[in-house]
């Protein structure tokens, strides 16, 4: 009796302001997506090619969801382009939600999303299945711990502001976003024991009144063109370096952050919950040679 | 009375030895694809991403091909990442010829492909749809101008060998391939005039007996992972700088040559004859969305 040959396995390729992810769809969560098969499906040259993985699943479905989703019909399993585990991409949950309202599953209005940083309240407006009309995300409230690193590149060196978002991360505020340098590997911090599982480290400048501009280093996937959690992080961080805090003043506050990939519009409100809104496109559809997440690497220099 | 919705567009991705394609079959020549859609769907973050494109198209239905194509019936209409033209890709060819056997317009043996440089045999051995199996492209034979340049990379210079494969290679033997550099940009040659509308350029190390490794920057895309055509430069150069040449000797002489991503064999005949032997792979198959074909750039930094 022989094997019959595997499925294809469906995917869809799709970003936001240019944070880039394979989407695979599997409501039952029936595929095996160990961190080798992630990262040969992110490789942009031997595989599909983006920042990270998004595997849909139905919160009942998996076990790291059940006790957590609440009313999250969908869960986010997302896995950084290295094959590890994150708890949390804001581009991906917009990319997320587009493909859940292209699928059929939702509509407009408002969504709830299951991630390991938590649920997330999604808020869609009418799309096109290919991704018109902006997506917000209700990214949850940041925390700002009192530890910080300073972070160098060649000879400057710069004190970070420490954001968390369900993710870490160290922001700087710097003169020019050229002196970030190549941002392919991570800039060394110290101390390095306020990050043991590494953070994502922004660099921002200011380009006018309430507007940034970044480039960011993601832990596990090198310098993106965009990074949703970062750029609620830097204008977080950005308005308490303006004396402005929305608890305190009771009054929103908005900061258009421009990064590599597109623009984001960001806005902190008084009871600290932090919106994002911003595009999320797909831009392919079909399916994977199943030989491409299990085939071993031969004759490479 | 409304226009109907444009209809998503078939695509394939794959690679050789992680040169990488986006493929667009269209047999009958019906697709518009200027250079900005052809950026678009290569841009590695806002589309799918490749080092180039393989549009695929009937000899009959291409202008460029009609009257050179003789006996090959397909033609590989092939595009730089950038949207420019290009001649001819070594690896493309495999892929290319992979994709007609896959989608059952060919079988094993010998088959015919039209390029803009030239018509090239290509012999299949049985593979599988996604591509385990070999393939040799005939690529033609090499010229050897003797006008050569000098390539810099900061302050190391050295001259260069030039070969044409249909198109222009510079080769470099370097002591180290970390000397190349940041390849991502061409790296300068002196004088310029001798390729006015620039260069691949190969740095080039030994390995053993016969055995090389090289780096690339392919002109138009930047470094690649891997290019056919100059590994056959390099093979070429290779047996000159060891003092053979088969139409000398009458013996056909054979390099296997490393690239970043993976190997690559070449075998020069005495009637000067180039064969290159390697892997061609599909990982991907589906379609894209029309939008992204003419999606206009907004927001960018």
């Amino acid at each position: 009796m022989s094997t019959p040959p595997p499925a294809p396995i469906a995917f869809l390729k799709g970003h936001g302001t240019e944070n880039d992810f394979v989407l695979v769809p599997d409501p039952d969560n029936l595929l095996e997506l160990p961190a080798a098969a992630v990262a040969r499906l992110c490789d942009r040259r031997a595989g599909i090619g983006a920042d990270g993985l998004l595997h849909i699943v139905r919160s009942s479905a998996h076990p790291e969801a059940r006790a957590m989703a609440g009313e999250a019909e969908w869960f986010m399993d997302y896995r950084n382009a290295d094959g590890s585990i994150a708890e949390m991409c804001g581009n991906g949950v917009r990319v997320f939600a587009r493909y859940l309202q292209r699928a059929g599953h939702i509509g407009v209005g408002d969504l709830a999303v299951a991630t390991r940083g938590g649920v997330k309240k999604v808020h869609l407006v009418k799309g096109t299945p290919a991704g018109e009309g902006d997506i917000t995300v209700h990214m949850g409230r940041a925390v700002l711990p009192e530890e910080t690193v300073t972070v160098t590149v060649g000879e400057r060196a710069w004190p970070t502001r420490n954001v968390n978002m369900g993710n870490p991360h160290a922001v700087a505020f710097v003169e020019d976003l050229d002196h970030a340098g190549d941002l392919s590997t991570e800039p060394p911090f110290t101390p390095s024991a306020v990050y043991p599982e590494g953070v994502n480290i922004e660099f921002v400048v200011d380009r006018g009144e309430r507007h940034l501009a970044l480039r960011v280093h993601e832990r596990g996937s090198g310098e993106t063109r965009s990074c949703g959690t970062g750029a609620c992080a830097v204008a977080v961080a950005a308005a308490r370096r303006d004396g402005v805090d929305p608890a305190v003043t009771g009054v929103p506050v908005t900061y258009t952050v421009d990064l590599p990939g597109g623009r984001l519009v960001m806005t902190e409100h008084p009871d600290g919950e932090v919106d994002m809104t911003g595009p999320a496109v797909i831009v392919a559809e079909g399916h994977i040679e199943p030989a491409l997440l299990t085939r071993s690497e031969t004759n490479k220099r």
